[in-house]
């Protein structure tokens, strides 16, 4: 009878359980843009405001999935990604970041845990967008992979100072990135590279994630982290699907990227 | 038996449930100012560079709770609030709102609703934080329901245009405000002379709300909605504690306030 029970109830939480990340799951997956997609047809407004209105919505996860950033916003988008704006937009945010991991008290367990992104997040592909429009072609994953192979991305600056300071308050790192497990080694090779190092896990898709959105196979990963017993205090990724779904992180930070949407 | 087994997977349905409430109210409630607040004192770029990345980083989350803006950035929240900046995000979030809208399809059951904030989300407070600095003065709540008495903030043009049109497209609307029961009459008052009316509900926090956070209060009552039978396909806002927590709408969408922050 005892098992019984136990089996009922855990199916009633996994029926929980499912009914949450569905709900939690419910942007639209299309990535056809919409009828009315060119802002310019929208507003007679300075091309910056509007941009920025853009990029803000974008930013507040106000935007339905797109593919390449408008066209009008060409210049607004290479302006930004290689001016101070952008620089500035991700040490506010690292900022933050830092200051809440100082304050948030620790189980000192060893269990405390941050995950990461990687592209855009520790390392940045800057170089690759520049030759690609800052997000004006569509994604090109062939070319994308080797770039990926060059091992050559940088590291943002703001987010390496951050990642250090994690580090040395005895937070556990967890590295979770949508690259492929083939790419594990180049990836590694690219981090320690830009002064990344001392990771506690570095997860990459492996053969059964693959085409799982960003958001169910992160959520999947964090899920597994929470099972092995880490408390994920903190999750920085450029992506709302870094940060979305269940379980979350305590706290969640969304760096700055204008140049593509991932589901 | 069989009521015992009820019994316990409630419990357990019950405990799931509070767990992933309080799972999704992770935010620190401290709105003492953290130690390192002067943004000038953190950057050494351009004013309007640093005040965007404020601005920025709030209406992503990302930030801890805050009292007041920046003081550095008075005159830009000023400029932002009272120019063509603010209007144009505003004009934006509420398009994209609408093409979700038209494109969501409904289940023609009249169960289908819409929740929309009131306060900087349906009608403007500027008039009033104008008088008070746009944010720089700390909230006094005796001043402000001396304004909401007057019942005179006006429509914010593209949410009454947005508000119109998933009317028109046959979705319930429910107002959901952090203004009290005592303010029903003024609230309807204001809403009819800015140009909303026949909404289904409009729930304002009763006696037993007080003293919950918004998350939490807005959070129990979009679960009644859904108990009561309403699918909730979209939520706009000014504060993510409009669209956090349990249960979330379908899709959510965050409108600009550089103003204030409410918990």
């Amino acid at each position: 009878m005892d098992l019984l029970l136990l089996l009922l109830l855990s199916l009633a939480l996994s029926a929980v359980a499912v009914a949450h990340h569905e709900h939690l799951l419910p942007r639209p997956l299309i990535l056809d843009p919409l009828p009315e997609t060119l802002l310019s047809d929208r507003f007679d407004d300075d091309p910056f405001l509007v941009c920025n209105a853009w990029r803000f919505a974008g930013e507040a996860n106000n935007l339905s999935p797109w593919k390449t950033i408008p066209p009008e916003c060409a210049a607004f988008v290479a302006d930004y990604a290689t001016g101070r704006a952008y620089a500035v937009d991700l040490e506010m945010v690292a900022r933050e970041a830092g200051a809440y991991a100082r304050d948030v008290g620790l189980g000192g367990d060893g269990m405390d845990a941050w995950v990461f992104d990687v592209d855009e997040t520790l390392i940045s592909n800057l170089p690759y967008y520049a030759e690609h429009g800052f997000g004006l072609e569509v994604f090109n994953v062939h070319e994308f992979d080797k770039w990926v192979d060059e091992a050559s991305a940088p590291a943002i600056p703001s987010s390496l100072k951050l990642y250090k300071e994690i580090l040395d308050l005895g937070i556990k790192i967890v590295l979770l990135t949508g690259r492929s497990e083939g790419q594990r080694h180049v990836t590694i090779y690219n981090l320690n590279n830009a002064g990344y190092e001392n990771w506690e896990k570095l997860i990459l898709r492996g053969e059964h994630d693959h085409g799982k959105t960003a958001t169910t196979y992160k959520s999947e990963k964090r899920s597994e982290l929470e099972i092995e017993g880490y408390r994920i205090l903190g999750n920085s990724g450029d992506q709302w699907s870094d940060l979305q779904g269940f379980p979350t992180a305590s706290r969640s930070f969304k760096l700055p990227n204008p140049m593509y949407y991932i589901p």
